[in-house]
C-alpha cells in the first residue's frame, strides 16, 4: 500500500519545482514552498469510505502528507480533535449553529502539534540532526518535545514575554532555548544567523514545506466531521497564518479528490488582534501582502505577528473564498474567553477567543446570517495561558471552618 | 436502539440494590454504591465489531454508561485518548513492550474530565442544580467547567497548596470557589457540612456513584485499543483509587460479555509516593482496608490523599489480579517526568511519571519480567504543574544578537 502520495515541491510564486526528497528551505526567488501529490492516482486508490475505522490521529489521512515511509512518523497521538456545539453562547448571539474545534486536546496542548509531528517526522526522514526556529512559544514547545521524540536537538528562540509555561516544556524536554527582548520577527533573525553559521536545520514558520502539511489536516478533519458538506464560515486566528493557508490548501485537495458534497468552500475569515491587524489592513486596502506592523501588542500572544512571510497566500485564500480579515479588541477577547468558559464549559485561549468575538461582530454586521453554520477555531488550552484570568479574593477556611452564606 | 442497559444501582458490601433513576449517595450501610447493567441483554444487542467508526469519545460505550437518554449527555469531546509506545525509555529499563495512555489529551487536561462528563451528565439527567465537593485541584476544575456546560452551579473546596492553575478553571467557568487550609479530608469534611445544610448533591469522589463509570470508560478503551487482548500490568497512580476501581469493574464487564480474548486480567499495580502510601502499607499487611495516613505530603499533589473511601475496592482489585501496591521516591518522580520528555517527548504529570519510577522498580525486583507487555498511565498534563520544572539561567539575548557558542 501507498503511504504517500507526495510528488514534489512546487512555488506557489515563481512555479518553480524542487524534489520532495532533499532538504529544501525557501524557493529561489524567497518564496515558502508547497507539497504537491498525485491526487489522480490518489482518487483512484483511496475513498473516503476507507477512513472510517482507522487510527484517530491526524496520521489517518497519510497518503496527503508528505512523510514517504511509515517508520518515519513520530507521533503523540495527535489530531482528529471533537467539534463541539456551542448552543448556549450560539443562540444569544443569534447564530444558532455554532460550532467550535477544540485544538487544545493535542499533546502540548496547542494546535502547533500538528505542523510539529508532520514537520520533525519529515525532518527525521531527511536526515536532519539539528534545527533551530523562533517562536511565539506553543511552536517552540511542541517543536521541542517532537525533536526530543525523534532525538533531534533543537534551538528554540522566544520573545522574554512569550507564555512561561512553554519555557518549561522546551526546557524539560532537552530544548536549547534562548529569550530575546524583542518581538517573534527579532527571534526571527537570530535564527537566520544561527543556521547560516551553523548550516542547521531552519525550522522557521513557512521555511521548511511541511509543517503546514499537518496543520492541513484541520482541514481534512473538519470535512469529514461535518460529513462531507462544509460549514458556511470558517474562523481563524491569524498570526503567522499557516492554519488558515493549510486549511485552505486542504479544502483544494479535497475538492480535487472529489470527496465533497459540493464545489463552494466556506468563507474563511482571518481572525486578528487590534493590537496587530497587519493582514486585515491589506485586506482593506485591497493588497496582495502586508506591511510591517508597529509596536504590535496584544495578550493574544499567538497572533503576534507583524509581518508573516506567507500573508500573501492568507489574503488568496480569503479573496478566493469570498472571506475577509476583522480585527477583535483586547475587551472583547477576555469577555468572549469568559463567556465560553461559563456558558460551554471550556477554558479556551485568548486566540481562540478571538473567533468567538469576531464571529459576534460579524453577526452584528449581517456579513455572516442567522442560518449560517459557523466554526470557529480555538488553537490552544486555556490553562496555557492562566495569567489570563483575573485573581479575585477567594475565601480561606481553616480546618473545621464551615462555608458562610456571604461567601458564595 | 436502547442507549443504556443501566438497569439500578447495588452494595458490593450488603448487597442492597437502590434505583437508578432517584438521587442516591452512599447506602445506608456507608459503602460506595455501584452502578448494574443487564450485560446478558446487551451482550445479544451490541457487538464490539459496531464500535469502530463510533464517536472517538467515551461515549461510544453509551450502552454501558449510566446516562438513560441522549439528550442529558454533557459532552466536551472527552475520552479514547491515545497510546503511545515508548520505545526507548522501555528499552532502557529492559521493558521492551512499554506503553503510556495519555490521559492528558482531555478537556481540563486530566483523566479526572471523564469522570466529571459522566457525573455531571447523570446529575443532569437526575436534576440536580447545586452541587458542593472536596478535590486536590483537578476533578473540581473539571466538575467546574462540566457544571457550567450544565447550568449546574458548584461549590469547589481544595486545598491552598492545589496547583494553581486549577483555581483559574474553577474561577473562569463561574465555579464557588473554597480554597482551606489542609488536606482534601480536611475539605470533605467542609462539603459534608455544607451538603448537610443546604440539601445539595454531594459530588464527593464515590460519594455519587456515577464518576467512577466515566472512568471505568478507561478500561473499554485499553482493551479496544489493545484489539481485546489486554497487556500483562497496568500501573495506576492512586489517590482515591477511582480510576484502577473503574478499570478492574470496565474489565469484569468485558468479561461478563465475552468481548475479550482470554479470561486473564491484567495484573493491577497501584502507585503511590513514599510520601503518602496507605494503600501500600494495607496491602503489604495483608489488610482489606487502609488507615488513615498522618502528615502526608508529596509533589505528586493528586495522590496525596490519606485515606480513601473506596480503599477496600482498590485492595480487592489488586488482590483478584495478583497485582500489587508500591511506592515511589519524590526523587524518582522527579527523574522519569523528565526522561519521559526527553526520551519520548512527553511531558507528563508527576502522578503520571510516578507509575514509570514503579514499572523500572518492579523490573528490577522481576516482579515484571522482560517480555511482557506494560501499561502505564499518565493522568494529566505536565503543564498543569509548571512549578514542577525547574527553572534554570535562560541565555536572554538583545535585538540583533547572536547565539554565543557557550550558549547551546
Amino acid at each position: 500500500m501507498t503511504h504517500s502520495y507526495a510528488t514534489h515541491l512546487s512555488c506557489p510564486k515563481c512555479k518553480n519545482t524542487y524534489s520532495i526528497e532533499g532538504i529544501h528551505q525557501l524557493c529561489s526567488c524567497g518564496s515558502p514552498l508547497l507539497v504537491r501529490y498525485d491526487l489522480a492516482k490518489a482518487k483512484s486508490k483511496v475513498s473516503k469510505e476507507s477512513l472510517s475505522g482507522r487510527e484517530s490521529t491526524l496520521w489517518r489521512y497519510h497518503e496527503f502528507l508528505p512523510v514517504l515511509q511509515k517508520e518515519n512518523v513520530v507521533s503523540l497521538g495527535e489530531g482528529f480533535t471533537p467539534i463541539t456545539s456551542l448552543n448556549r453562547l450560539g443562540s444569544s448571539i443569534s447564530l444558532p449553529s455554532l460550532f467550535l474545534k477544540d485544538e487544545g486536546l493535542v499533546p502540548s496542548g496547542s494546535f502547533k502539534a500538528r505542523g510539529a509531528a508532520v514537520g520533525i517526522s519529515k525532518a527525521k526522514e531527511l536526515g536532519v540532526t539539528e534545527l533551530a526556529m523562533p517562536t511565539n512559544g506553543n511552536a517552540g514547545a511542541a517543536w521541542s518535545l517532537y525533536a526530543a521524540k525523534a532525538g533531534i536537538t533543537a534551538h528554540i528562540v522566544m520573545p522574554v514575554e512569550a507564555p512561561e509555561i512553554t519555557r518549561k516544556e522546551v526546557l524539560i524536554s532537552g530544548g536549547r532555548l534562548y529569550l530575546i527582548n524583542g518581538l517573534i520577527s527579532d527571534a526571527g533573525k537570530t535564527v537566520a544567523a544561527f543556521v547560516q553559521e551553523h548550516d542547521c536545520y531552519d525550522a522557521s514558520t513557512l521555511k521548511e514545506p511541511y509543517r503546514i502539511e499537518g496543520k492541513k489536516t484541520m482541514g481534512y478533519e473538519i470535512a469529514e466531521q461535518f460529513n462531507w458538506s462544509l460549514p458556511d464560515v470558517i474562523l481563524y486566528p491569524t498570526g503567522g497564518g499557516v492554519g488558515l493557508i493549510g486549511i485552505y490548501k486542504a479544502f483544494r485537495e479535497l475538492l480535487e479528490l472529489g470527496w465533497l458534497e459540493n464545489d463552494k468552500l466556506p468563507r474563511l475569515v482571518a481572525v486578528q488582534s487590534e493590537g496587530c491587524a497587519p493582514i486585515v489592513k491589506a485586506h482593506e486596502a485591497g493588497e496582495s501582502s502586508s506591511v510591517f506592523w508597529e509596536n504590535s501588542q496584544t495578550k493574544a500572544f499567538g497572533i503576534n505577528v507583524p509581518k508573516a512571510l506567507g500573508d500573501f497566500l492568507v489574503l488568496e485564500a480569503i479573496a478566493k473564498t469570498n472571506g475577509t480579515a476583522i480585527a477583535v479588541s483586547e475587551a472583547d477577547i477576555e469577555i468572549y474567553q469568559r463567556k465560553v468558559a461559563q456558558e460551554e464549559g471550556q477554558f479556551i485561549c485568548p486566540e481562540g477567543a478571538a473567533t468567538i468575538a469576531a464571529a459576534t461582530k460579524l453577526r452584528e454586521s449581517n456579513w455572516i446570517s442567522h442560518d449560517e453554520q459557523v466554526l470557529c477555531l480555538n488553537t490552544g488550552m486555556g490553562i496555557k495561558y492562566p495569567e489570563t484570568v483575573l485573581s479575585k479574593t477567594i475565601p480561606t477556611l481553616e480546618k473545621g471552618e464551615r462555608i458562610k452564606e456571604e461567601y458564595h
